[in-house]
């Protein structure tokens, strides 16, 4: 068949809408009609070049919402008509890491999915008899896309699309980051570096789970109003003080139990840990760093009872724990409208990214 | 009260053994007559004058094991005739630390305990009028010391105090660090850096959880057999293979569900991370970094899932925990004696120094 997409054909350029073509689904796939996509951050470090292993030409996109429109051999758990999130992390509950209990990194179509590959090393997708790679195994910036069953959320039928879609990256990763990575309790006190969608999305999970206080650190001044907006108690500019972090330990009484990074700065994962309370203060690293760049401190502060670790997709098992966030959007217990701050239709992707760029924008979805 | 003791006089100079002035227990202290102490390599960090925050003249020493043989007032949980243990990491039982129970690192005598003083700000010790400094709360290179009650942990009877003073650092900070910190459970996969002492109290506490693959890593090729006495199920001397982080990982099967650093190498400590399972394996710091010193490794790698995280006194009570270990090496549980390589009277006390430095002991003991 036939679909429009929009294209990555070489690091630091626009996208093109084209017609491209479409495989329909092997063995163990289906076929989604997307109806809506996120634009995110990790598609923009792709196209910027700035991922060493980014593939061209490619179909970017991995934060979208659609419909099964056909279903390959074998498939069982989603049938055609089906509400569904696509999964960048998929859920096969058959590998070693599924069957740990202990992570949500499934690992079982990790190589070919890293190569821009379908689990049997081909692509579905390619224009003028040019094969082209799919992205994060999702290429949401297609409206019609293939995708493994395993990497398949089904979600509830009452779920708008345009919003739903955003569960597939950002609240996920914000709000299970609390829930699923650093599981924090009731009463706590929590800072989050960076309030940007993540950071935002970590500040309504830790307000959801009753957290006491919630302390939102960025550099923008406008974003104290954000956090808010999504149950921030305290924001701390870098700049109005000497020190952050002797002001965060001092303002949350001897140190956070939990800080989030929400940056991607090295210098800021730091400041995170070392900002924790002192015998159980846990930091947990969401951004994603440049590459070649390190983390450091003094092993003193692990000795001392500070842990540092680290949360991909949230720690979401992609289809079990997905479609329960969908609901907690549908109950209120969380809030996605008001972070969609713009909408544009697939011509218009490239204004989405420059938006991102110029931080204009929490989260721009471009609706088929 | 005159008591024999080993004193530091200064930094870099052996102890000198003489009689100095103690005074008795002030309320809610105890006097406690030391039947045994371990020497190790922290005592060893301060006398040689690594340690910026060392204080001298002090009295070093803080693994005994004694028989209290006077209570101040108001003290309730000790008796006169009880087997203790002094404790560096008191257990009060009552502030925010104790109570978070998330942590043993008990803050209520921290500040005066870091200065060689008494929780009320004085000395009991002195030499020709001078007072001589409490070190690490303990000072169990004295016949006679005297602790709070909060710092001593009752322990039964029928231990012999020249093994049961081993548990008031060495075996506890190993041994708790598998099972309090880590909480290692049976079946995983572990490898520990650095086969001395604390190494070897890993691996047989690693043993004691019914840990599946107990690796030890040494430079030191002797250090195979000590390993295997107490668990080791394989050895990697990291001069036989090119890269010893990837030897690991395929050697574990993907990487370690744990690992213990027990070096203070702090580029060890991060061999020690990224020799973990992705998504799931810990890392636990047990060693004590130079001054000055860093950690680092790529963000990545915690993204990935695997943590760090450290462990002081092996994550125990001190009054709650240590007796259980007590318990366990009565049981057979656990073993001490073959680590209890050389025993002294006080009056050659330098010569286990020397031993340790040589690296010819695994743990020397005087008994008084």
């Amino acid at each position: 068949m036939k679909t429009r997409a929009a294209v990555a054909f070489e690091a630091k350029r626009p996208l093109e809408i084209v017609e491209v073509d479409l495989e329909g689904p092997r063995a163990g796939e289906v076929l989604i009609e997307i109806k809506a996509t996120g634009i995110c951050h990790t598609d923009a470090y792709t196209l910027d070049g700035l991922d060493s292993e980014g593939i061209f030409p490619s179909i970017l996109g991995h934060e979208g919402a659609g419909v099964v429109v056909e279903v390959g051999p074998g498939v069982t758990s989603v049938a055609v008509g089906d509400h569904v999130i696509p999964l960048y992390t998929p859920e096969c509950r058959q590998c070693k890491s599924c069957l740990s209990r202990k992570t949500n990194l499934c690992t079982s179509i990790r190589a070919t999915q890293g190569k821009g590959l379908m689990p049997d090393g081909t692509s579905r997708f390619s224009y003028k008899g040019q094969a082209i790679a799919h992205y994060m195994g999702c290429s949401t910036f297609s409206n019609f896309t293939v995708l493994p069953e395993i990497a398949v959320a089904k979600i509830r039928k009452d779920a708008p699309f345009d919003k739903a879609c955003y569960v597939g990256c950002g609240v996920t990763t914000g709000v299970g980051a609390v829930v699923n990575t650093a599981k924090v309790e009731p009463g706590a006190n929590a800072v989050v570096f960076g309030l940007g969608g993540i950071g935002l999305n970590v500040i309504q999970g830790l307000k959801m789970v009753g957290a006491d206080m919630i302390v939102g650190v960025d550099l923008n001044p406008d974003k104290e109003e954000w956090g808010r907006r999504f149950g921030m108690t305290h924001f701390v500019n870098p700049k109005d003080v000497p020190d952050v972090v002797a002001h965060l330990v001092e303002l949350t009484g001897g140190g956070a139990d939990y800080t989030f990074d929400c940056t991607g700065n090295t210098v800021v994962m730091r400041q995170a840990l070392e900002a924790c309370h002192r015998g159980w203060g846990e930091s947990i690293v969401i951004g994603v760093a440049e590459a070649g760049k390190e983390i450091a401190t003094r092993p003193f502060q692990l000795v001392t009872g500070r842990v540092w670790r680290g949360s991909a997709f949230g720690g979401a098992r992609g289809r079990t724990d997905t479609p329960k966030i969908v609901d907690w959007y549908m109950d209120g217990k969380i809030e996605i409208d008001p972070m969609i701050t713009h909408t544009f239709p697939l011509e218009e992707i490239n204004k989405a990214f420059d938006l991102m760029h110029a931080g204009e924008s929490i989260r721009s979805v471009v609706v088929f």
